[in-house]
């Protein structure tokens, strides 16, 4: 087989890992250089492909490609952009390989969730449709943790220590004030549709360290009555209880909590999020002083506190992509197997792409406790090892060393497309 | 002089290292059994000495006082209570005397902000007034940093590195996403009077890391026009940009920002954050996609990310104020004291109480730039230090091991007292 160079890029919503990914591509490429080329990424995700906007990886130094292993964030950039089907979209297809072939690219690497899978799905069917050899490798990412198959997402595992970390922390200070102030911290972290990051919230308390929280998750439809009662009989217990709430939650209505059709005086629609509105509820339900927080971007992006679990594996599904390259694989994905559960042990395995895609993986609802507002023994050894590890970025002043690619561009060698 | 027991109480909002405080008292107080009996801490802060509530610090191992370094929030409870004047409530005064002379309370530490130090201050003249021979010595503390003569406060360098490191993660985040997506990233944070620690989020920029950061400060009057100007010529250079508005900026009203009169669709008024009211403004006049977060207590309590020169102060300022007490001082505070800027060193001084209470430091004008959205040089020659260093808490499990003291109750020896 000819040497050819290989394409990599970022999709979707970065994480605290999804360079630890990149990282894994890149080194192992260069480990294989009788075989693959260069590495060149997509500047801004796919839309680096179709605009033939491609960054020359190989003009990064070893210590700049190494760092990115503790980077948070996409380091070539990311979009939120999907491909349509061939049959809807031929141009733009046909516009990947006219990019492809004019810098010999040979395999495709898309780092992404459940969209991307399925992109990677279609341009790995290009060979046969449009008789172009590419080999098309899906790297998994997603804070969401809502890919089948794979026993976890790369990504997840820091996103629910931060937010594992986060609500210990805040228990800690809202049962210090709650004899005179605040009685009830609410949280809201992201989880659309699942409730996985809801979930690690869960973790912040555990047999040494009791701490009464309620979690309120997606595929739980929200009763407010139910709620307070929940939250009344904790703080008449503890003193104080922490909420946690997804993003996602919503009425017996089916409308998202977080749409509350928000206007300010001048009557202009404002848009909030659901922490304040759940906490609005305690305070005219309930009567009692709390505090909110959104941790947004936050939760993402912390590769100060990410799980070591987590960015061995983000590492490992980018290293097996290229090793699964260079076997000959099409249209597959490397996931994480857990071998076994105690002591937790995982290895990385293969799934099919056309499994994978455009498939969401919702919290089981034997993960969840009767009521609804808590996660079962069951959960909490499924989650428990994924947190588990530190490993810190170099700090330099106060902060962490990130990295900041030189990010050169490949000269271009087509016209210009226009998307 | 006769061995007496010890008095110590938190007050006011809790941080990340108000226990390497009660660490630093606790553990020093030991240190000199032979004229120090044993240190009683308040349940609750001040509530504790008024209710007779106090916990026999002695109970505890050291171990676990040691662990008090490393765990975040107030460990014995604090509370947001203000004694009046000795004028004004002869009874609170009389009735704390009493707690002290039946538990042979010759010294008391109040650990906490301005309010506290003017609390403080009143019971250091309680053996002038009353006739009670009581050593009052104030332990600094606060997340706002507004204390006077002390050159930063405890508590601050955390919070800082915290926001700090936040706003750097998020805005490689944003950088990623910008070209198809969010393009401005709002994080509200605390400060209601001050500005420091929303200036700590500029800390994310360096010379290495350019980061476009637009701040916000509640001692500069909003002006929407400038600012949605300063926003727009940022995204105009950087395709993003992040901005750190502290909780308490006004509009040219004199109006908190945050205060817009929300009302859902009932007509019900929401208490919200300024955060999305900023963001809003920003979708309203430039027509950007946003993100927006809110720290609230993650910021105070982050114990995980804590600066270690904090720590190390915080830590110092209890061993300090207990030498003060053994040499026979009232009426003062232990405070930082900047030796040398570069390299930064420092050492305890000693403040007097009368030159502290209910003092708030606001940034000095020459710490903010003339357009009122960054911080000048001479500022982040203040902050950096601040925030240098870290000291990771032991973690078991993923989660950081904080500790939960026995908090075990001395005997009553006083009939019950109401507030």
């Amino acid at each position: 087989m000819a040497k050819k160079n290989a394409f990599y890029a970022q999709s979707g919503g970065v994480t605290a890992v999804i360079n630890a990914s990149a990282c894994g591509v890149i080194e192992t490429a260069r480990r294989h250089r009788s075989r693959i080329g260069k590495v060149f990424a997509g500047r801004n995700g796919i839309i680096g492909a179709l605009t033939e906007d491609l960054i020359d990886t190989s003009k990064e130094s070893a210590a700049a490609i190494a760092a990115l292993r503790h980077t948070p964030a996409g380091a070539f950039g990311s979009c939120r952009f999907k491909l349509k089907g061939l049959e809807e979209n031929r141009a733009q297809y046909q516009r990947l390989i006219d990019v492809f072939k004019a810098h010999e690219i040979g395999y495709f690497f898309y780092n992404g969730g459940g969209d991307s899978a399925d992109t990677c799905l279609k341009v790995s069917q290009l060979s046969e449709t449009l008789g172009y050899p590419i080999q098309a490798i899906h790297v998994p990412k997603t804070v969401d943790n809502d890919l089948p198959i794979t026993d976890c997402c790369p990504g997840f595992g820091s996103v629910a220590k931060y937010v594992a970390v986060s609500v210990r922390e805040a228990s800690f200070d809202v049962a210090s004030m709650a004899k005179t102030s605040t009685k009830v911290f609410v949280l809201e972290v992201m989880g659309r549709h699942a409730g996985w990051i809801a979930a690690a919230g869960a973790l912040a308390a555990d047999a040494k360290t009791d701490l009464p929280i309620v979690i309120l998750f997606p595929e739980i439809s929200f009763d407010k009555t139910k709620f307070l009662d929940r939250v009344d009989s904790m703080v008449k217990k503890y003193g104080y209880c922490s909420v946690v709430v997804s993003e996602g939650v919503k009425g017996g209505d089916g409308k998202f909590l977080s749409d509350q059709g928000l206007r300010d005086a001048f009557g202009h629609a404002q848009l909030g999020g659901v922490a304040p509105v759940v906490a609005n509820m305690v305070r005219e339900g309930l009567n009692l002083k709390f505090h909110w927080g959104v941790a947004d971007y936050l939760q993402r992006a912390a590769r100060h506190i990410a799980s070591a679990t987590d960015v061995a594996q983000a590492y490992a599904v980018g290293k097996a992509a290229v090793e699964l390259a260079l076997k000959g694989k099409n249209a597959v994905m490397p996931m994480v197997v857990r071998k076994s559960q105690k002591p937790y042990k995982w290895t990385i395995g293969v799934a099919e792409l056309k499994n994978v895609a455009n498939k969401e993986k919702f919290m089981p609802r034997d993960f969840i406790t009767e009521d609804g507002f808590q996660i079962t023994r069951k959960c909490r050894d499924y989650l428990v090892p994924l947190i588990r590890g530190e490993e810190f970025p170099p700090f330099k002043n106060g902060l962490p060393d990130y990295v900041i690619l030189e990010n050169v561009a490949v000269p271009k060698k087509l016209p210009a497309f226009v998307l």
